[in-house]
């Protein structure tokens, strides 16, 4: 705090650090670190970069002047109900409208049990709240989402990756895990999963892997969080049925509209076991009073007035010429040692370059050569994926992506010279 | 869940409830229980009901369709920025606001040390999560707000009341918990304060004694939290300075959009020391990513545009209105043995009764007589408060508050006759 003037007489600042802070903070805020895709946001949102790092949906898709209209009619019509406080569980009639959405993906629920949320990010948030004892494990795909990393850490979890191919997390791994972690006497909460289209890998999980990965998560009663927010954006079929829709007692489903509509009114929801909910909704009540009741009623009579379904297919689209432009790009201009995923929907490609290479250490030649990615070792909890790196293909357009993904490939092909790493023909 | 069809072959519902569900918990959601006042306000929101309980804003004061115009240009001009993702710390446009806002308490502070939260709810979470390990004490006034202790007790601290009297917090009974804390080799995170308006107590701590506090918390390095969300409500006269107008470094101070503009957007901030920015920002993220660009720039777009100074007098001449309702009907229809705070802001009148009355166990005979306040001991974390009861004046009409608290004067003395107190004359 600079020195302030005392005009009134008043005012005193102290110019002192508080004394022994990290003491007198909790024993989990150790754990409250600046992660690597933070500090990198900063550089890789300058214009002049081809950011392939984000997460952002394009929102080019969306009709502005009906948005515009359905907010206007909402507080001129709502006002009184939409800017008031409303139930910490969130809007009834929104909930309702959240199981027609999940019916999509095969699941049947109760608007009793959804618990809408500010973005799905609260939804991770609670869960470890409610999970979560130090020392506990959670497990996880490897690679991981890096914002449920966060929290698990925040919460002091032991988080323990279980290994994936392209076809996702493999049943397999999933039970020797559980075995080696049981024979340690270690307490697994939860398993956190993302089934379709990955992040950050890309990869989808098929039906007979769902369902043999619920009948070992429900024989050794751990619950599964499956977290959905890119089901509905599969570019050429329909993901599989949601595992949620075969379990409603060992699932607890996360949904999001940030990526289906838009991530500015921040709502997602978890749909959570019976035996769940009354904890949960303390927990989020504890943490935010109620989700905004505006946002709510927003998304609300989007759903029941606009073609939603008919935009998310546009959504697909747009993200499906993306990943082309991508895929093709990377066949172009990567090198043969490099390889990557296919995704079939979603927002990522997981590329695996030589185990030479360091991502994070090539970064700063990539801002050089203008195009930005996250290093991998962002998506694990243990230091691992120093060679992988997620490239996003949502949001720059097809040209862009083309141009940021040469110029990529000459970053790696240097690096790999420099690392002394044969070049394959 | 009840019992679904098949029919597609794919869905299997189990109907077994999770086995050992209470050991599969953290440790602390052993303290997610239902609050008393959670219980009641699904009675107490019955239209034939006078709700005294109720913290809600009055919304009639609001420029309805001048809000509408606000939110269909901020989709129409800027729907790009603001149906998007955002910063986790906040607009910065809207932070800059923030600290024009607070300058009326004569704050005067730098938009980088805002953290725009999900309410002030939010922040209140964001500070527990960053200070407080199970068994620490926070300190809070005797009575608190609800909603602070619930979260308080969420992560296991330890809660302990210091005495009020009728202006606010009394500095030597802070010095006597606190000497008698550190005896005992507890460790004291922060004393959370009310300064102005107090909720439940409705009462104002005056300048003086917000010196002494201030020194008091300095010397023995202890933080304090002030929340502040009805400081701008002062009736007749502005509140004293804020406490972090003496102590940028020492005090975390919490304000709210809820109770000045609307609640339905669910905009609060904390304006922290410097020290603590870092944590609290990755905390917030953790906790939901990022607050919703929406509501902010609508909120921003309001402050910029709208007499808001004006807007507040005019809540204030409301709730003014409200307030002396309430105060002439106890004092026409409250027996004498009764005794209650004369706020001169905000939304809250703590009434004490004779120390026979159980202000919880009278709740279903007030309901019987239509009309509902909140029981003293959801603002205690140790039980006490049973002759206490909350009676909120923000949100009924003035007549329909007349009506309320003549019949809750009777139902007062028929309870005082049920329990054989003397009537006073």
């Amino acid at each position: 705090m600079t020195s302030q003037g005392t005009s009134d007489g008043v005012e005193r600042f102290r110019t002192h650090a508080p004394e022994n802070l990290q003491e007198r903070f909790a024993h989990r805020a150790a754990h409250m670190k600046p992660s690597e895709i933070r500090s990198l946001f900063a550089v890789a949102s300058r214009p002049e970069i081809v950011s392939l790092a984000g997460g952002m949906p394009n929102l080019t898709a969306i009709p502005m002047e009906t948005m515009s209209e359905i907010v206007e009619k909402l507080v001129r019509e709502h006002g009184m109900e939409a800017l008031q406080y409303g139930s910490g569980q969130g809007h009834p009639r929104l909930r309702e409208q959240i199981c027609d959405v999940m019916a999509l993906e095969g699941i049947r629920a109760n608007p009793d049990d959804v618990l809408v949320t500010t973005g799905s990010q609260q939804a991770l948030d609670l869960i470890s709240r409610i999970f979560i004892d130090p020392g506990d494990v959670v497990l996880v795909e490897a690679p991981s989402y890096v914002g449920a990393l966060g929290t698990f850490s925040q919460y002091e979890a032991d988080v323990v990756h279980v290994q994936m191919d392209n076809d996702g997390l493999i049943p397999d791994a999933l039970r020797d895990a559980i075995k080696t972690l049981r024979y340690q006497g270690r307490k697994i909460k939860f398993l956190y999963l993302i089934p379709n289209y990955q992040n950050p890998a890309g990869v989808l999980l098929p039906a007979d892997r769902r369902t043999e990965i619920l009948d070992i998560c429900r024989e050794e009663k751990i619950f599964i969080v499956e977290d959905n927010p890119y089901g509905l954006l599969g570019f050429d079929r329909p993901s599989p049925n949601a595992m949620r829709s075969q379990d409603s007692e060992n699932v607890i489903y996360l949904g999001s509209f940030s990526k289906t509509i838009v991530p500015g009114f921040r709502i997602g929801w978890a749909l959570v076991p019976q035996a769940l909910r009354e904890k949960l909704v303390i927990a989020s009540e504890s943490s935010i009073l109620c989700p905004s009741n505006f946002s709510q009623m927003a998304i609300s009579s989007y759903l029941a007035n606009q073609p939603w379904r008919d935009q998310i297919a546009s959504f697909c689209k747009l993200y499906k010429e993306r990943r082309d432009a991508m895929l093709e790009s990377l066949d172009a201009h990567f090198p043969k040692a490099a390889t990557w995923t296919k995704p079939q929907g979603g927002f990522y490609v997981w590329v695996t370059l030589p185990p030479e290479i360091d991502t994070k250490a090539m970064m700063p030649r990539a801002i050089v050569a203008k195009v930005a990615y996250v290093p991998g070792t962002a998506f694990y909890a243990d230091g691992f994926g120093s060679w992988s790196m997620r490239l996003s293909y949502c949001y720059p357009t097809p040209d862009r992506i083309r141009q940021g993904i040469a110029a990529l490939g000459k970053v790696v092909e240097q690096e790999m010279e420099r690392r002394g790493v044969p070049q394959i023909n």
